[in-house]
């Protein structure tokens, strides 16, 4: 039984897991700092967690690893679904845009001569999301989290309006086709608005498929325990996706209550808990018996 | 020859002209407060400036207004001339938009399950520019200028985004219709995300017509001394547009360099504004021969 620490760490991700089966972060952990600029290597020497020696994975030993998580999505609760057999956890693609027009006067600049580096931006998340649409994928998901205009006054053209997209999906196919997408739609945009636009990459997380025969595990330990049960794919990252490069790796889900995550409202019942935990470990009890 | 104080205050329009002219903004300075939350009463008192009487427009004296200003646009140097005689200045419509949906993650959350703030307010800028040029004004105007999402983060669907959208026009018509607009646009591209908007009537500055006989005066005192003019309407408030309810009111512009204002490089050239005072003189001459 493992719990790994900061898989969504406020330094870096998946530094735990990513520990355990011997990846060399050094280098990320060496960089990484949190928002208000401290280090995590600092931060480890204040907490007395610097050299700690991290149990490693042992393949001989380690058959298969389970992992048991709430939802975070709607779908179970939705569905009145007892538990979500994870199919695969979806590749995310993310890129900072920065957008450029010129700070100019918004009553006494005719529309042609301006260059709008918000009305750019927008336009940019109005067409990203119909194109990102026009794919056909059932999973596919995007976000535009976050936006900001300069000088942001209500009487000046924008010169920069700067924005994070991010796009996730099941297939490496669909996410490898993304950036060509953000970047010919982004410089319509700007073009159209007499701006530029600058694109940083930022995480590009390939998708991981979970072991079929472990998620087949998962639907039958459901079915002895007389749960309901769907197969889904995960559309957040989880340290199954680290392990799964490794060892025969699958998820399985809870409901979580409103559909609600990375909110304080975020919670699942005492109830979905207990019988998820009886399904884990009626999963790894058929698992033994198999192996 | 009068300058008026804080015309474009930081605490508050139009303070000077208004007084001048005996309008009643005990109100609006009572209550008048700069973005550090100081008052502009308290401002006054610190800077000895409390108490004080502020000389009265006469009609019997002050026959007309003449005002001298930059353009703060690209029209004049675009267009290769000395001045400009303004025939109006423009109306202005301002609404604060706020978009309320949920916050919820950002991968797990399917499309068709969010409550997507961001994505409605990036809607809304779109449409609202397409409706606004579709009303076929040549002068009409509009700018976002502000926008900024809540929690603001890369990986969660926006709970709240903000926006400030101002329109411009000369018609009291077009500007009457921009209402409406607003609110339908904000509310289709709110239940296309599931969002909710409220919109804020902000400022509310109806357009105002120059003198044409003032107007006159000032294109043939350019011609007076060989300076090339064009007639067109002023896209940003003046207090010309004070003035004109109680005396015969027109403006004149110089050129500004690179068109740009509301910004450091404003700079109009030396010889723009010496051609300007010339003009702006031979007209208050021309007017004094004929009163």
């Amino acid at each position: 039984v493992v719990n790994f620490q900061d898989e969504e760490g406020t330094f870096l991700g998946f530094v735990g897991s990513c520990l355990f089966c011997g990846e060399d972060v050094s280098r990320e952990i060496a960089a990484a700092k949190n928002k208000d600029g401290t280090a995590l290597t600092d931060a480890m020497r204040e907490a007395g967690l610097s050299g700690r020696v991290t149990p490693q994975l042992d393949p001989k030993r380690h058959r298969a690893y389970f992992e048991a998580h709430i939802e975070q999505g709607p779908r179970l609760e939705a569905g009145k679904i007892d538990i979500g057999a994870v199919t695969a956890i979806v590749g995310i693609k993310t890129f900072r845009l920065k957008f450029r027009g010129e700070a100019n006067h918004g009553g006494t600049t005719p529309m042609a001569m301006r260059r709008d580096a918000g009305a750019a931006a927008m336009r940019f998340g109005v067409e990203m999301g119909e194109r990102v649409n026009g794919f056909g994928s059932a999973e596919i998901v995007w976000n535009i989290g976050s936006m900001r205009f300069e000088p942001g006054v209500s009487n000046i053209v924008p010169s920069l309006a700067e924005l994070v997209v991010q796009v996730r999906d099941v297939s490496p196919d669909v996410l490898a086709a993304i950036e060509p997408i953000v970047r010919s739609t982004a410089q319509e945009c700007a073009d159209r608005f007499r701006a530029t636009v600058d694109i940083e990459p930022m995480l590009d997380m390939k998708p991981a498929a979970m072991a079929p025969a472990l998620v087949d595990l998962i639907r039958k330990a459901a079915d002895d325990l007389s749960a309901s049960s769907v197969a889904l794919p995960s559309g957040a990252g989880h340290d199954a996706q680290v392990l799964s490069r490794y060892v025969p790796s699958v998820m399985m889900f809870v409901p979580s209550i409103g559909g609600r995550s990375h909110h304080i409202s975020e919670n699942t019942s005492d109830a979905d808990i207990v019988r998820g935990a009886e399904v884990l470990l009626r999963a790894v009890e058929r698992f033994i018996a198999k192996a």
